[in-house]
């Protein structure tokens, strides 16, 4: 599949290195083309790697992956491009992080309204899925080495054909146990875990962790 | 050990029944002694159980658990008497939801203040220890039928004297996976998780779930 994925922070490199080597047709978007950390990735990427503008890549992309920071995520869709992303899946995995007044950071939108249902409110011809916010970059991408991949990841979005595309990349990148949560106003439960997630990585010294829903 | 109940809703019952079961002496707390509830509870329960007033209640435990709907928390303690609770842990498994403007519930406090942190504010005196807020009465007080118990239970509270008394309380009640997030402040973590919490019942059609934390 050509997926296009904006952002060149570490969530996108992970992510787009492991639709790659998955053998997927990967662009990573950028501000500019040419921007130094995407021509970095596609180096040592190789095959199936390229990069380019964040229009250029949501022109690309078949679906796409939004990996930026939470704060700029209305601005890089703008940026994008509407046109270039109607009718798609678009896969938002950000975070409404606030890191203004410190660690641990708040929540720019919460409770009320969630960044999920603010992208799909801004693109509404575009199939928002919320996904794989809830863990590090690292276990979105490898999943196994945490519990041997039998941990839960989320899904909320409206459209049901686009959440089983995404369904469908998940359990390619290793995902074992997807709990569609429902409509994309779920969002605003996955993103207001992020206060629960952090103060479990304060406890446990590391971020490779993940939670697994048990069912009774 | 002598246990006061403050509540007589779904979570206080079935909290105070657990621990008669285990052979502690419980009295169950309501605005006013005699009340229809509890004194239902005391013939149901037996041997061990006793009810009267908050401030009763308060004054008969050496260990309370603050069990009331989270918007009349802080009334609660006022009536239950400062004085009474003075020196005491106390296990706080409330949680702010606001049905006021229907379901789901949003929360009144959060982000930047939680719950056990005002109750922690009200009697500085007084050891709070957050917990069980993130599971259903019955899985908090029968773990075992949720995937044989093998799920998380978290601990937030600033004393670490209290945490280890009510860290052995869990391990009878039957939990086995206690994770303690570190000082009162990290209530807000597990606060903010309930918004998840319900949209996971709406997706599973039932409260008698968990979630384990996976460790990489």
């Amino acid at each position: 599949m050509k997926v296009g994925v904006l952002g060149t922070g570490m969530v996108g490199v992970t992510i787009a290195s492991k639709l790659v080597s998955l053998g997927h047709e990967v662009m990573m978007g950028s501000r500019v083309a040419g921007q130094e950390k995407a021509v970095a990735w596609v180096a040592r990427a190789g095959k199936g790697a390229s990069e380019g503008s964040f229009a250029a890549c949501a022109a690309f992309g078949e679906l796409l992956f939004l990996c930026t920071q939470g704060t700029v995520v209305l601005d890089v869709l703008g940026a994008a491009g509407l046109e270039n992303l109607r009718g798609k899946p678009l896969v938002d995995v950000t975070n409404p992080l606030d890191f203004s007044a410190g660690f641990p950071p708040t929540l720019s939108v919460k409770d009320t309204d969630s960044l999920g249902e603010q992208v799909q409110r801004l693109l509404p011809d575009t199939k928002v899925v919320k996904t794989l916010n809830t863990m590090n970059a690292s276990v979105m991408a490898h999943p196994e080495p945490v519990g041997g991949g039998d941990h839960t990841v989320f899904l909320s979005g409206d459209n049901p054909t686009a959440k089983a595309v995404v369904e469908g990349l998940l359990l390619e990148m290793g995902h074992t146990d997807i709990l569609d949560l429902g409509g994309i106003e779920t969002a605003r439960g996955v993103e207001m875990y992020l206060p629960l997630w952090l103060r479990v990585m304060g406890a446990l010294g590391t971020a490779d962790f993940q939670v697994k829903v048990v069912r009774g």
